[in-house]
């Protein structure tokens, strides 16, 4: 078994659960099939077990440094970067217009899992380049994409997003850069920007970056930011190299994961010198960053996926190898030892990191099939329909993951024990990389006040009803479906829950109390929604083994860990829904002085 | 505010909650006054903030090594150390009769924790070798005493305990270890231990490991296990360091946290010429450990309180001081930011921060009283009682602030965001150190299985009734007052569900079903211990409140922080009982080959 992808289940989710066959009819990608795709995953995951895997461990244990002038990072970084690039992949979702594969969204998302599950550290060099590139292509003139857009689709050139800042991390409503016109359409950028994955290396020929920054005069707060285009070293009209762009590297964070990849203090214009070029139009930076926010942030759910997938894997692999202990109904210790997933425990261990990590799957995944299906359709309405969907899930898509595919980590160090806790093994180092997504591309809380406080309201409830629709419709056909009624009625009570808490927290004037418990409304949303996908994968797994009447592990397995959800986890959410729907003041009116009492 | 102690919230347990006041006018500890405590205490506090907490992040970031000859470790730990013997510190808890200060557990386990808080890695050698010493002072003949205790009390000698060997984890009935009676009474020790703390360093003169092995002809399994005295140096009749006893390093392992800590496979007698001494008779080696159990395990959870208390108390100063963003009401841009104590949800962090911490402390502070009222007490009856409300206290003791204080520092991370995610700050350490606490000293599964099938059975359930007397007597004295009767309620609505779920699990004949959910049982369980203890401590608070009309804050902190366990953790037990009571199987039934479907 391959420990960084499990194609069988890709396989089901894409084609069994989410019907990427009509997808494939579509004019749009008609140069893709069946075969195709499985070819490009064959590569995806040949150059991935190939390259980013062997090294994972080593890149960790060797993060990249600073000497004051020059990045230094393993060698192996920029070889596999290379294999990448020579695949094309750089481009594996852009149209076929700007040179793209114009993949589907569904593979391109599972192409980029296999290579996060591999080597997270090496990948993030890759999307984060992409998304910059996405920026460019959606929002760039022509010239910026001339200039631009081919020598990073080719893996020659990298990106990054540089938005926060020492003083304006989660509030970038306090964003300082500044840009400043200099008559010749250009702007001179200043400021220092902090956190910034990628901000430099010794990898790629160029670094370009995506800045928000302040044309002074502008409104304040978030309605005054604007987006530039700021590259490391300056591009002549003919596309080569020019003079260095004064983007000095102040520092290296040193996280405790995702070691792999620089995370980066960068200074613009420290000498006044440092060139940048608006993208749009002037203030509308944010807008702008939101307009590719709903994929970047289902992309962090797909990488806390990911690295709960590899933890799940590993441990799976662990459990049927290791020997240790007895049943408990076995007194006799001369009996030999049996290997441990044998034990209830360990079982359950395995099943909740099962149904955390493939129902985390099925919900990024179901995302990636929005994006698609809305680049399909040319029907306003479903246009709608289907951003609504996104909007309502993103916090989610985003989120749960986050929190819990860390929690399949955990189980996964446990069940290897103290060799869990241990550098040996890789465990620990997924733990320590998925601990990140619950702060960055918006903290764990900012997501629940979206959701609670935008998401559900928004257009009149219209984002929440389209989900519910959906919803219902799984509902409707679980209930004739002999061993998935009672998981019908439960789903339907739970999302009664989840609509009628939201209505009551909306009764009260009080913002600041209507948001108070809203983390906990999005982690409850989270458990039913993933609830609905699982029993989605429980009605695909009872015609699979209908259908052909082989494959009997595989689908009981999908049917036993939809059981575990029903049993286990939807059953969680009454408390926290009563929580949030009685507006529990208890925080909120905690003075800072009552915490230790001085 | 100190970073590694609330000593106001010491005071607050040992002397209005669990009556240290009391205990202080027995015979046995008839030295110490409220003055002498605090002494102590200030003592403890200053060297620890002086020598422990600064060097922390340090030897963190350089772990040990070893070079295949020696092992090196940075020179602040054995200044420190020196430190804390100079003191008297190793002697704390031990008799006077041995050379000890005779200090009530309640205090010395006090002390201990300022230092772990401080700093975990070296605290780590200090408690390894009282714990032995502790063996040896209740086990061992007059002769190994004088031999050996001397030197380990006055910190010039350290300990270890050798129980796991690499394929003998979990499972201690398949250790094979060794020793043949050579016929002078000594023992020829032969095997490899495994993730042996302490088990070499080059800080003290000499080391004494405490060896679970088997002598050759023992009955099978832990029946025929035997407890040995082997020493790094042979030790001479006149008490100098004789030859080098053949115990090899043969390498350290390199763990997520706890990295002060050497952490080592030890092989022993590899030439044949390994000297050990038995303690007490042969084969009953394991029973000598449980003897000793309930203090270490009770001590892995202070150590799990000490390492959420260290985040809580940083994230909370970190949140008075950091600057971001607004409050949801506030709409203008150009107003200044708040602190972030001042978001509703960094608020919730915080409060479920010190819910869990103080609650946790709470529970290992009263089971340090029942150890000291065991010892100043004659009545056997008295005796017994005591010794069933920690028998059914201890799994709790160990795994909930395992759990929940390792919950408590993914909250610390949170609440830095960005800069908590960097080993800049200590946050992100107390997080790695703390994740060791779910696998020593027996990992979540087995305290879950001894829970609940051994403890709550125990002499025909007199153990849980034990229990459920001093919770009955909580209940009936809240139920009378105002602002708690809902608690009460609360609370005997859950013991009740906790009893009937054991008498259900009970009425099963398949011991492998009965156990299957025993995790699930010990977490709730757990839950509602802890509910029980801040019901406790809001009674107290309002003594506390009615009684000098001051620290209203630290007092109204208090009853916040028992509104919110009741509100947001206990309600979260229904569920879980519920699961357990319903002897659910789905994890049970699982078959290997079904988790990803080959």
């Amino acid at each position: 078994m391959s420990m960084i992808v499990n194609r069988r289940d890709l396989d089901f989710l894409m084609y069994e659960m989410f019907d990427l066959d009509r997808l494939l009819t579509t004019e749009r990608y008609g140069d893709y099939d069946r075969e195709v795709v499985t070819a490009v995953l064959d590569t995806a995951q040949a150059i991935a077990e190939d390259k980013y895997l062997p090294c994972a461990a080593e890149l960790d244990a060797n993060e990249p440094t600073f000497d004051g002038k020059d990045v230094h990072i393993m060698p192996e970084v920029k070889a596999a970067l290379e294999a990448y690039a020579e695949a094309g992949f750089f481009s594996a979702s852009f149209d076929e217009a700007v040179g793209g594969m114009q993949m589907p969204f569904m593979v391109s998302s599972a192409l980029g899992g296999i290579f996060t599950c591999a080597n997270m550290g090496i990948a993030s060099y890759a999307f984060l380049t992409q998304a910059n590139a996405g920026m460019l292509a959606a929002l760039g003139t022509a010239s910026q994409k001339d200039m631009f857009l081919g020598p990073m689709l080719a893996g020659r050139w990298f990106g990054t997003m540089c938005l926060s800042e020492p003083q304006a991390g989660s509030s970038l409503s306090d964003i300082r850069t500044k840009a400043v016109a200099d008559g010749d359409g250009r702007y001179l950028i200043s400021g220092t920007k902090m956190w910034i994955s990628g901000g430099d290396q010794n990898i790629s020929e160029n670094i370009i970056h995506m800045v928000l920054a302040r044309i002074p005069g502008g409104p304040p707060g978030v309605k005054g930011l604007s987006l530039f285009i700021v590259p490391k070293y300056r591009v002549n009209e003919d596309g080569t190299l020019g003079a260095d762009n004064n983007i000095a590297l102040a520092g290296l964070n040193h996280k405790m994961g995702h070691r792999g990849t620089t995370n980066c203090l960068l200074n613009f214009g420290e000498s006044g010198d440092c060139h940048g070029t608006l993208i749009g139009e002037p203030h509308r930076g944010l807008s702008y960053m939101f307009h590719m926010m709903n994929e970047a942030r289902t992309g962090v759910g797909y990488g806390a996926v990911m690295s709960g997938l590899a933890g799940y894997l590993y441990s799976l692999d662990y459990a049927r190898h290791r020997p240790q202990g007895r049943h408990p109904h076995e007194k006799d210790p001369v009996t030999p030892q049996v290997m441990i997933i044998e034990h209830a425990d360990v079982k359950r261990m395995l099943m909740a990191q099962k149904a955390y990590v493939e129902g985390g799957l099925s919900l990024v995944t179901y995302c990636a099939g929005l994006i698609d299906a809305q680049a399909v359709t040319d029907d306003p309405a479903e246009q709608g329909r289907l951003g609504l969907l996104l909007d309502i899930l993103t916090p989610i898509a985003k989120s749960w993951p986050s929190e819990y595919c860390l929690e399949a980590n955990k189980h996964a160090i446990q069940i290897l024990g103290g060799y869990g806790y241990t550098r040996e093994y890789p465990v620990e180092r997924f733990y320590r990389d998925n601990r990140l997504n619950h702060i960055h591309e918006g903290t764990h809380a900012i997501h629940g006040i979206d959701l609670l406080g935008r998401k559900v309201r928004m257009r009149e409830g219209a984002a929440l009803e389209a989900l519910e629709r959906e919803v219902r419709q799984t509902i409707d056909q679980a209930r004739e479906v002999a061993g998935l009624s009672g998981y019908a009625r439960e789903l339907g009570s739970a999302f009664d829950m989840l609509r009628d808490t939201a209505g009551r927290v909306a009764q009260t004037k009080n913002v600041n109390l209507m948001l108070a418990n809203a983390t906990a409304y999005l982690d409850a949303f989270g458990h039913v929604v993933v609830a609905w996908l699982w029993l989605q994968q429980a009605q695909a797994a009872l015609k699979g083994l209908a259908g052909n009447g082989g494959e009997q592990d595989f689908y009981n397995g999908k049917l036993a860990a939809c059981q575990y959800f029903f049993r286990y986890e939807l059953p969680t959410v009454d408390s926290r829904f009563a929580l949030v729907a009685s507006l529990d003041d208890t925080c909120l009116m905690a003075s800072p002085e009552q915490f230790i009492g001085q």
